[in-house]
């Protein structure tokens, strides 16, 4: 999470996006022997828990002290180059955006030795009330908390939202 | 559920155990070709769920109303012979025990058509306070609906090849 | 594509897309106490499988006969109401394109009595050599056999709620 | 315990079995908040693979070298105590027994911390010829690549096979 130089006060746009390595299980392989079309979220899950843990937030203290859930609104996953049993990849993820009541993930899979890129997607999240279900601004805390995990692939100036 | 004939008020012992049916889907199998092992438990909670149906029971109804959970305390599977992709398998479930405090299932997973036995297993849930975590006694409520449900595969007229 | 009446030998536009029953079980159910985005593809799945069934068709009669694989290439989902535990939903799936390399199935998650649409999806598969793994034309055989599933959300009689 | 040094050629029993590190993911837990009875096998599976390629092993090399399969015949799970969301859990895995066509592997799942041992289990594997299915004895390089992760839980000596 390392970046170049930050001349001020900003969140300064890191350099590379957040990277977990992860390894395709047993359970995540087809009988065609490549990593099933379904597993892929699991791969989300590790980088986005991971990714919140070092932005230091869980699910359970946004749940508990903010008062919220995260849903998810949208997941589109476009697989490139299959996966094969027992390979080491590497999850990228980063925050594309944060709407007004939305966050937007986007991430990658790649080999662990970034020479293939397995699959992209973006998910969808908004955040709402825990108790009503009810749409809810994303709170400063959390705005705050997510900012240096921003990113974007074209490694040019985040568009703000 | 029927039986021939009941001659008390005492709950009669079914001639056959709880029965559904399910097919082997895409994420069950593995690239062996076969369900993979951890698949299994899938298979169990389809037939739970629905004997618990069929009694008249809901997780939800025992968490809410009762104010219990039935966690797990033992599972025990034994794998007699694969079972392949989009075979249609019947999964048959009965109550084995009720003890003072836990319930034991029993269940065994063939292929529709009756010939092959592909895994036998029980499952021993514990009653516990839904707050405390605390062991509780099985309710009468909870055991008097499970008892059209118990069954015995020694006390059965079925042959079992 | 539709037609309200087929005056020709060409397979008629059902009036309604495929469906099929599953329900929300133990395993899809997370600590939200909703169906987590994850076990949606599941749904998918069964309706695919079921589909294909009804088309005459198996993964493994695709693989084996024709020599082919089916891998996705693009999952897209929306998620509109969350889904609880047990819930009985109706999967509607239909074939939305049928192109040179590539089949586009669309789908439609709903509660069993019709009145709330859990979620939508497209998903995009390719024809690819089972051993090569080249993209290959969709054989006319499987064109033909999945005709008579193809729908289009507008031009049907059903009045979308 | 065992000792710390071996003064044969024959492999020296370890002091402590293979550990590996997994935290418990969103699709691990239930509605009820703890990790569901049916995704211990993933910890299961994780152990399994890292403790096969710290031996040099992986199924694919089973499959292809030596021609086998190694299908599980038995799986025993004993759950004492919950594991919440999020947690990092220690998962302890050893080669319990090597007989004539199978294999013994015995499992713990313990807090990272080492204070709480949430499960214990085991897991009978058969070597089975890939083609035919029929049993096969354990390969002499099998045996010999395992023999080093060979435990026993009461720090006596291992009995033989």
């Amino acid at each position: 999470m390392s970046h170049a130089a930050a001349t001020s006060s900003e969140p300064a746009t890191p350099s590379v996006p957040f990277r977990v390595r992860e390894r395709v299980r047993w359970e995540d392989v087809d009988l065609a022997g490549i990593m099933r079309y379904s597993a892929f979220p699991r791969f989300h899950d590790v980088a986005e828990a991971e990714l919140f843990r070092a932005a230091g937030i869980t699910a359970l203290t946004v749940l508990e002290r903010l008062g919220l859930w995260l849903p998810r609104r949208v997941l589109h996953i476009e697989y490139h180059v299959p996966a094969l049993f027992d390979a080491e990849l590497e999850a990228r993820l980063w925050i594309a955006a944060i709407g007004g009541t939305s966050l937007t993930l986007n991430g990658e899979l790649w080999s662990a030795d970034g020479a293939t890129r397995h699959a992209s997607w973006y998910l969808v999240l908004v955040c709402v009330d825990a108790k009503s279900g009810a749409k809810r601004p994303v709170p400063d805390e959390l705005a705050g908390a997510l900012a240096p995990f921003r990113w974007s692939i074209e490694g040019s100036a985040i568009a703000e939202p």
